[in-house]
Parts: C-alpha cells; structure tokens; sequence
C-alpha cells in the first residue's frame, strides 16, 4: 500500500460540513460528486498527498444513513492506495481478511475500489482503491 | 494544515493488532512508544507521507480504555501537521472551533499537540500537531 488516499467522513448535511471542514482545513473542497451506486453525495479536501472525503447519503438504505443512524457522524472508512488491486485482493485473502466485494467497483474519484470487513481490521472499514488510467 | 500527519486507531491489544496491520500494509511498525502522561502504548506504521498510529490503553482512566468501552475499536482521532500549532489555535477558536488545551502538550512521536472537541467537528476527535525541532 502507497500512501492514505483518503479518509471518509459520514455526515448528515453535506453543505453544512463542506462550511465547517473548510475552516477547519482553511480551504475549499476542490470538487463535489454523486456516486448514485452508493446511495451518496461526496465532496473532497487535498491535504498533502491525501484527501477528505465527506458523505451525505442520498436515500435511507444508503451504507452511509445506516453507518450515521447506529454510529452518529464521524470516521466511515479509511482508503489506501494500491499498484495493483487485483493482487492485493489476492494477497489479503491469503492473509485470512475478509473482502466484501472481490471483484472491485468503481468508486468516487475515478477510482476501482474494494473493501475489507471491519471484523477483520480491529472495527475499521479498510478501502483499497486504485487509480483508473 | 499541511498534510495527514497520522490516523489514530483505538486497539484493545497493540501486539496482536501489530501483527494484524503489518499483515494488512505488508510492512512491519517502525517504532513502539509509551506515552505515560496518557496512559497510551503506541506503534506506528509508515505509510507514504502519514501513519497509522495503534493505541492501547495502560491504565483504565486512559482516554483511550473509555472510548473503547464507549465505542469499540476503531479509529480514534486524525491527526493533521501544521507549521505553527500557536497560530492555528488562534485561528480555529475565531473560527468557532473547540480547542481541548488550548497550551500544546508533548505527544508521541516528538510532537506538540493540541486537540479540537469531536462536538465542533461533525463528531471527529481532531489533532494537530507540529513536529519539536
């Protein structure tokens, strides 16, 4: 793994937080994206090599209204990025983690994605996600 | 904020959850450090730019012991590096933001830290933290 692509936030108001996460960090989100698969709306901070990703959910059986409803706001996921997400989803297994999609999806931000089980990761939602060229 | 310093993730016992991230991230923690004045066992992974730091309580009325009877484990705080930690406590409080100690203390990794209130930051225990030259 390369370096934290991103780290994901769930909130209830996208627009309230885009407002509160640009103080925080003093700048703007460099761009918003619906992801409709997901049942989210995002919107991105560049921090460095790394980014924020926050996550409104756009309909009640959304992961993210699930995650906010038994949780409340805060960390969803934490993204690494990958050379070659074929080969990891291959290495992991063999490591006994547990992947929730084994054929990766496209994700947000122009990116293939797959996700472990937080059973399998101390309760954090692991994302791997690599760059589509 | 200059870049993801580190992701602070809660753990019930450092040694197995060592060996669980070396397995995930294929590479082995690069130090171990107790903060005493915390009550905290850490190890951090390199991973690009940033870390993964793993906390495990020393004593009960640790912050970290209550925040997994609270929460389970899980991702505990992100911290972000910053140039002039003095500086940006005077900015975030004008901002509105929670500042926890508003006089930095010595963290783990040769770090003067301070850190904002979850209830000001959409429910996410923020630190920043600048590197003692």
């Amino acid at each position: 793994m390369n370096k934290i692509e991103h780290i994901g936030i769930a909130v209830k108001d996208i627009d309230a937080s885009n407002q509160l996460f640009a103080k925080l960090f003093n700048k703007e989100p460099y761009k918003m994206e619906e992801v409709a698969s997901e049942g989210v709306k995002t919107s991105f901070f560049q921090l460095g090599e790394s980014k924020i990703e926050l996550l409104e959910a756009t309909r009640e059986d959304s992961p993210i209204a699930k995650f906010i409803a038994k949780k409340g706001e805060g960390v969803h996921h934490i993204a690494f990025d990958v050379t070659d997400i074929h080969a990891e989803v291959i290495r992991l297994k063999k490591e006994g983690f547990v992947v929730l999609n084994e054929i990766p999806k496209k994700g947000a931000d122009n990116k293939l994605v797959v996700f472990l089980h937080p059973k399998s990761t101390n309760g954090t939602l692991i994302e791997l996600c690599q760059e589509i060229i």
